[in-house]
């Protein structure tokens, strides 16, 4: 894989995102989200007001998209709240790594002083060791909050950084 | 006070919902939106598309209001979100108890199996004591995650209980 190009989302991406969400959605193991959800509520969910949207360019491809919110308004607007995800053919090439990475310095650029994933389910256990890695830590721990389409109720995990 | 009723809000009660909730978002120390959140957003926020939102009666006079909705979709659909609101004239009358009691029966008949609180701002013991009482346990703390109008940075609880 050549240089990875991490650039905001234009409205021209929206179809090579939705092929990224598409097979994660559907297998329904990791967001918690129908895994009937239509290309135009799964983009409407991406794209949301007030996300800030990128994406993972290498070689041209489109190979991972993340957004940028904030987890909370008034008082909570400091805390930041990102959803990623990579290409399953990209997989292991360290592209959501290079997004956190991306997106622990955007969010300070935009003033944010603390990120927070609200519900990274525990089975998922490649994404709790690189928020890990990342330097997010577990600080909450929500029992049997998803519903696993094989693993039947597993924990979430909430987990937190400063910036 | 004479006996308490709760029953689900009808349009006619917007007015007396927005009486009860402008004091508390104005002050801006327990929910993370905007201090100068206008009518209209904080209405569309308390019935929010999803949300079952219920008002409590005392003497044909509203003094309390809450809404009910899946904290998640998807795999975390069986997780119920409640937001509570008491007058503040009625504050000491349990009236903020008899609708929290009401909510985990009104979620147990919908189908929930837990039920979970976001963001239970540390400072407003309050309610960290009462969300105790009626069996919720903090499961996550968010580290500063909140910023007082009067203490700045503090806490932010994660709360939940089976139903």
């Amino acid at each position: 894989m050549g240089e990875l190009n991490i650039r905001h989302a234009v409205s021209g991406d929206r179809d090579a995102i939705w092929r990224i969400l598409e097979p994660t959605f559907r297998e329904g193991a990791t967001y918690p989200l129908p895994r009937d959800i239509s290309r135009e509520e799964a983009l409407a969910y991406w794209f949301a007001p007030g996300n800030a949207v990128f994406v993972a360019e290498a070689e041209a491809t489109i190979v991972g998209t993340y957004y940028m919110r904030a987890n909370q308004r008034g008082g909570g607007a400091h805390v930041a709240n990102c959803g990623y995800m990579s290409a399953r053919e990209a997989f292991g090439r360290g592209i959501a790594r290079a997004m956190c990475m991306h997106s622990l310095d955007a969010a300070r650029a935009r003033g944010f002083t603390a990120m927070q994933s609200n519900f990274v389910v525990s089975s998922n256990e490649r994404a709790v060791k690189l928020w890990q890695a990342c330097g997010f830590r577990i600080v909450g721990t929500l029992p049997g909050a998803f519903m696993h389409p094989e693993h039947g109720a597993v924990d979430a995990f909430v987990m937190f950084r400063e910036l």
